[in-house]
């Protein structure tokens, strides 16, 4: 038996609306998938965490999230800046990014893609399409899919 | 009211294996998800698919896959290689790959993801794990991710 590390965070959530952020925790929680779940509030805030930096300097980064649920339109840096950094870093390139935004701009979904993200969520407007979309992408990127370990 | 579009392709299933090829089509099925599904058995007939070449010159390529469910251990050209070419094409670039796979080496796990896939399973080994493995990722790639209508 094995006893969790507190330390491993597996979703990093991105997210700076308020309601969505609730919503979003909320259906993670229903789905019992929201143990091991962070939060940043802003771009930078979510690179410091990813790269150890600033407030989180010291953090261990061998143990990356299975999954970061980028928003796009966000304080400081934005997420498309986020997930640009990210997949330009071999350190970070292989950490699974899905945008779960409320742009269905093609110009953002395409742009996303050709800089490597992993999947793109177009937020459901409704309640309940939104907690099923959250419920089935936590359920896939944690239980489906299989993340690299971190190569050290 | 619109006539769905036969040239069309939603899923393309690159897999040699003739059961894990019929397991993958009966758990589409199942899911109604096998609509619009185009299976090629080698890496070289897949390149040929998705870049109009060979037995597919001529093919439209306007409306690219919404996914590529792609095998590692394939005859001719192995699946990392068609993965690096797809991903290597800007063309290309933005449709979503998902490796289905039996293999479980760390290495295939984080070459795939440095070459940009946007998804990694390992295929369960029994019957049931497998189906259910197959109908989450069809669910999730046609109906939650929003895939890029192609640029042109």
């Amino acid at each position: 038996m094995t006893t969790p590390n507190s330390d491993i965070i597996e979703i990093l959530l991105v997210e700076d609306n308020p309601n969505d952020l609730a919503l979003t925790q909320r259906a993670l929680k229903k789905a019992r998938l929201a143990n091991h779940l962070h939060v940043c509030r802003d771009g930078a805030e979510a690179l410091d965490f990813l790269f150890g930096e600033g407030v989180y300097a010291g953090r261990r980064l061998d143990q990356p999230p299975r999954v970061v649920l980028l928003d796009i339109k966000l304080p400081k840096v934005d997420g498309i800046e986020v997930l640009r950094r990210i997949k330009a870093n071999p350190l970070t390139r292989t950490i699974p990014v899905v945008m779960l935004t409320s742009s269905k701009e093609q110009k953002d979904v395409v742009e996303s893609y050709h800089l490597g993200v992993n999947s793109y969520i177009v937020k459901p407007v409704n309640f309940e399409g939104f907690a099923s979309a959250v419920e089935q992408l936590g359920m896939y990127w944690l239980l489906v899919n299989q993340s690299p370990n971190r190569e050290s």
